[in-house]
């Protein structure tokens, strides 16, 4: 049995969901790993979903008022230790300069050498570097708020990494904000976390849950942290975005004070937020089948490819000229805000090659055109959110018209199964048996496939949270902003407790 | 007497030009200094017109081919050793990392720990662990060319650091392409130095001059560098950008292999070429002037500012209706392709300072309407490339209707001016007496200032290109790629040259 014919992406979700990942990122052509400790390759497929993650964003970012800018990359070691927390958080895992020479060794090699005064830290995040300069533009009440936003790379060491989801090197933005009230502070961290909620939910096509993390989840050195947290396909949960509320412990740790209404000198009070490169680690997990990549059209690098199908010289010529013709076509008609984007694939394989080559890459709409399309004037239509071979002929009139529509449709397909999944995958669970048993994975060879979220409740205590991270490698994802206050007993020691929070597996 | 009714820039460019240069920046408000060696902060109004350059750039390297993708921060010490001249060019002012662990040193600090096995180089351009990748991705000549940018940040710890323009981390775009054919490469060289070219004249107004660089200039592994130089209004020449064909020098340090049209395997050509926010230093120095920062408009973060001008609280209504209208007449309005951006400055501050705040910002446009305007149904226009108090009143239809043409007038005429600068500071000079003189400064008070640049006969020699090096700190920009072929002697040492080179002061 030839491959194509089972699934195009070996092995398939159910058989190993984790090498599935690879597989999938490796077929579309997304990412690679590199030789450098954890740090991955992004490749132009990939990388223009990031643009596009980025594009989208930025006007969000730009509607509610932040401007973005750019602060170093390095942060002496002596600011990392300003917030005690914070330095705790980040120390174990990160990349340190101390030298700015190499020199000859001698031996045919180079050492390095010019040992610098103060080591600096490749910034893990950039609460304590922007803190300086916020720190020398706040002045007064009028200068508030300050509504920063970076886009930048980050140094994280990690030990165990993989593509997307977790690499020693990713990109990401990263807002940071300051205001005169606590208030003030804290609406904007809402607001970001709702920006980041409608992001992932209209364009991403990804159903998010928006809590706030307990204690043990904070951001090292927060006093409160908001997330937006999805179902992946394998049930486990996977954090897409944080909000954090810093209240003035980095505005004391990085001396940000301003004159306030009343006359009086105070500390200000602060927000940090980010999403990352992680978002499409997310994006492949929440929507991708076994035959490759999946996107949402409104994420998606390119909207549609042609490809034209012909023997001799003749066809070519005459099936170029209608290609030619409806990319001019399709190029006046915009979707989304954006004109449509197209690939044209001429490469001299077969049309099948060619239409798996674009099905593993996720590209939402597929036209093949050949020398009958030619004389009716139409093309032949595949959907990625349809079976390969179920292919749909259009005119030329109705492509140009439809084409927005469907991808619209599309679109609104992928958000509903991936809510659909997240729904009939998430239980109110009392009985702290049923608990560990739906927590407890019921094939071996599949250890990763288990319940999926339990919506329960818990009494808000350190030691409960542990005792079911150590049995279960379940955590509390995070205490739903939408939770209602209701009776009920902690699904671990059983003491009363007046909500449900979120209990799951993640990444 | 008051600052102001001087100019708002003190000291002007004639009293101290590298002084008024650190001032515009300042008043400005484009970036500052860190705390970190050598590294800057850019603001939001600086990064802003980072963020054009790149919508812009990144438009056309799109238009020609190329596709971004992102490449490890991080080279391992191994790659670098690789090509010999690269790694002597580049091993002298590098960050090393050395470490990936801060723990507590037991006096209340931390220490550096968790030593590397193998050091890693923070980027200070990316051909060789770009190479890495593409000698995995190119294996035919069906995979050729392969046409990649990458935006990113650099790291090169120099001494001796100015904002923009010389500073250890900079932003820039990288672009590395592979090719079948030496003259493949060499076409693709060319072609991206005209990119350059039609970028800086028609975007940044700034003329440049298109050339080769001599031996001693190119960049380190390249087999010929071509550049873009430009003349600042000190006269002194600034290279915008650069281009490199790099033979098979990197194909064969990195293992770069494809199989030819004939089958056989063998070494690719390589390109690389960038820009950075040195751009952004160019544009100050070749625009502003006493009075802060001049914008060409097709670069400027925002278009105009509204400054409404009211006593009453009646007035204020009425006034911001007006506004409103304006601001969405002009939204719909379009100026190189993108809508109208608009500032709208209702701070409680006198209609001068606002004006004043923004012509040295550099804003192009500023619409005064105060109670009289509204009246009229009309605004009070002040023109960057005019005088502050040679305002002009226009109606709101001769406001919308005209707007993008005065913009467009505008742009022209920054560009005339810095053409004009560099024709009447351009001497074609055949005596070395001459030519010595031409260089040395007249006013010992401003050594910078000078004859400007020289097109001179040059006989090939590396001895002569050191003696004028060493005797006046005057370089060969390029030569030319218009030069003519031309009988003559060498400004140096007399000995028969067959073309002229443009020699200048440089930053």
């Amino acid at each position: 049995m030839s491959k194509q014919v089972r699934t195009a992406i070996e092995p398939t979700r159910e058989e190993n969901y984790a090498e599935w990942y690879q597989q999938v990122i490796k077929a579309a052509d997304l990412a690679e790993n590199s030789d450098v400790r954890g740090c991955m390759v992004i490749k132009p497929w990939g990388y223009a979903i990031w643009e596009n993650i980025q594009r989208i964003l930025d006007g969000m970012f730009r509607e509610t008022g932040h401007r973005n800018a750019y602060f170093p990359i390095f942060i002496p070691k002596s600011y990392f230790e300003k917030e005690a927390e914070h330095v705790e958080g980040f120390a174990k895992e990160c990349a340190i300069v101390t030298h700015s020479r190499l020199e000859d060794d001698g031996k045919g090699g180079l050492k390095v050498a010019g040992e610098l005064t103060e080591p600096y830290i490749v910034r893990p995040t950039s609460e304590t570097i922007i803190g300086e300069s916020f720190s020398r533009w706040v002045n007064s009440y009028r200068d508030l708020p300050l509504l920063i936003n970076q886009w930048a790379n980050i140094v994280r060491w990690e030990m165990r990494t993989r593509l997307f989801l977790r690499t020693a090197e990713f990109l990401w933005q990263e807002g940071h904000t300051v205001h005169e009230t606590h208030e003030d502070a804290m609406v904007e961290t809402l607001k970001m976390l709702d920006v980041y909620a409608e992001f992932a939910e209209n364009y991403l096509a990804i159903p998010v849950i928006k809590g706030e993390k307990t204690e043990g989840e904070r951001f090292p050195g927060a006093v409160s942290t908001y997330c937006i947290e999805a179902m992946m396909q394998d049930r486990k949960a996977l954090q897409s975005g944080t909000s954090h509320f810093l209240g003035q412990n980095f505005a004391k740790s990085s001396n940000i004070k301003f004159q306030n209404r009343q006359g009086e000198v105070q500390h200000a009070f602060t927000t940090s937020w980010g999403v990352s490169t992680r978002l499409i680690g997310a994006l492949i997990m929440t929507h991708s089948d076994d035959n490759g990549l999946v996107l949402p059209p409104r994420i998606a690098p390119s909207h549609a490819v042609i490809i034209p199908i012909y023997k001799t010289e003749e066809e070519r010529a005459a099936i170029m000229a209608f290609v030619e013709e409806i990319r001019l076509a399709l190029k006046a008609v915009r979707y989304d805000d954006i004109p449509i984007r197209l690939e044209i694939d001429d490469r001299d394989m077969t049309s099948s090659e060619r239409g798996w080559y674009w099905i593993k890459k996720g590209i939402p709409v597929r036209l093949e055109i050949g020398p009958r399309d030619l004389q009716n004037r139409s093309v032949y239509m595949g959907r990625r959110d349809k079976e390969a071979k179920d292919k749909q002929g259009l005119s030329f009139e109705e492509l140009v018209e439809k084409l927005p529509v469907i991808l619209d449709e599309m679109q609104e397909n992928y958000r509903q199964r991936a809510l659909e999944l997240r729904l009939s995958n998430t239980k109110q669970i009392d009985g702290k048996e049923e608990f560990y048993s739906y927590f407890t994975p019921k094939n071996a060879e599949q250890p990763e496939i288990h319940g999926g979220f339990a919506d329960s409740h818990w009494c808000g205590s350190t030691d409960c949270e542990t005792q079911i991270k150590d049995d279960l490698k379940v955590t509390i994802r995070c205490i739903p902003n939408d939770a209602k206050t209701e009776d009920g007993t902690c699904i671990c020691c059983g003491k009363p407790s007046k909500r449900r929070v979120i209990f799951a597996k993640s990444y």
